[in-house]
């Protein structure tokens, strides 16, 4: 195998984004984290439990709301992410990563075999910290920070402003020959 | 972590079997080789392409043909796995199985994150080496032997009478932390 140095970092198979709500989660600064994600042409898609209009018809054309069937089995069974992958074409597990601020779906990624991002500092709902002191907003970034690692996540970041670096780190576990 | 020797060997979380004509591949001596599957109750389906009445009906009641979709994209994409997987109702990727003589779906289930074990000896219908000599056998099952590990799967044996032995190998090598 060539030196590390020489070899090119690969980039994500699919992406899986499990947000809450994506008027709130993808529209805090910075405006421009996911530009890097859209410009590869990744393949990605937007999972949710309620598929309300409200709510998706704020994604980017890019981020697909996940089709998932009816009877799928409930967050944190794997299917939903399976059924997602399915839906985007995806012909292999290897690459796939899920970013998520919510632990029922990063556990239902954990079950499906996916690398998993936790955002600690990207509450689902614009309502969850808009009450809080700076204070009690880093008490919380810092318990979600220690509860993502608890459940077996691959990686903590604040908000999608570190998306990209996270990723590259990802990328570079991979070439290291580390598994989900 | 106590040491290795006081842990117990997981068992598989499910198989996956996909060995062409059953009539055909589970009526080969040793006519036991899956009581033990069968006794620790380990869910269990078959993966088939065709789904034929006349090769499906010679399944046992534990071992149920997999619901696949009809637009279910073809080996070696994963899906079929993973819909084998839900139909099973199985709750993580962990320590799923699959057990094949077929290169292509092998492969399908490498690209679904599944350990995977090879048969090298054991063809899909009962023709395929009725009309080969022993040394013409041995030449075949050598060199599936050396495809089958070329393509990345995890163990290679001939036939499912060495599956026990195979099975409590992979949960050795989980037991030490190795992912497939």
């Amino acid at each position: 195998m060539p030196p590390l140095a020489s070899q090119t970092i690969p980039e994500p198979t699919a992406l899986l984004f499990g947000l809450g709500d994506p008027r709130h989660t993808l529209t805090q600064p910075p405006h421009d984290a996911l530009g890097h994600v859209q410009h590869l042409g990744i393949p990605c898609a937007w999972l949710d439990t309620t598929s309300s209009a409200s709510s998706t018809c704020a994604l980017p054309d890019w981020l697909p709301l996940a089709n998932t069937h009816p009877q799928c089995a409930a967050w944190p069974a794997p299917d939903a992410c399976w059924q997602a992958l399915m839906g985007l074409n995806v012909n292999r597990l290897d690459g796939c990563i899920l970013i998520s601020n919510q632990p029922t779906l990063l556990q239902a990624g954990l079950n499906a075999g996916l690398w998993t991002i936790g955002l600690a500092a990207c509450p689902p709902a614009a309502s969850d910290w808009q009450d809080l002191s700076p204070q009690e907003c880093e008490q919380r970034r810092a318990r979600a920070t220690l509860q993502l690692f608890a459940l077996g996540v691959h990686s903590v970041i604040d908000t999608l402003g570190e998306l990209r670096t996270c990723l590259a780190d990802i990328g570079l576990r991979r070439l290291k020959g580390e598994k989900p």
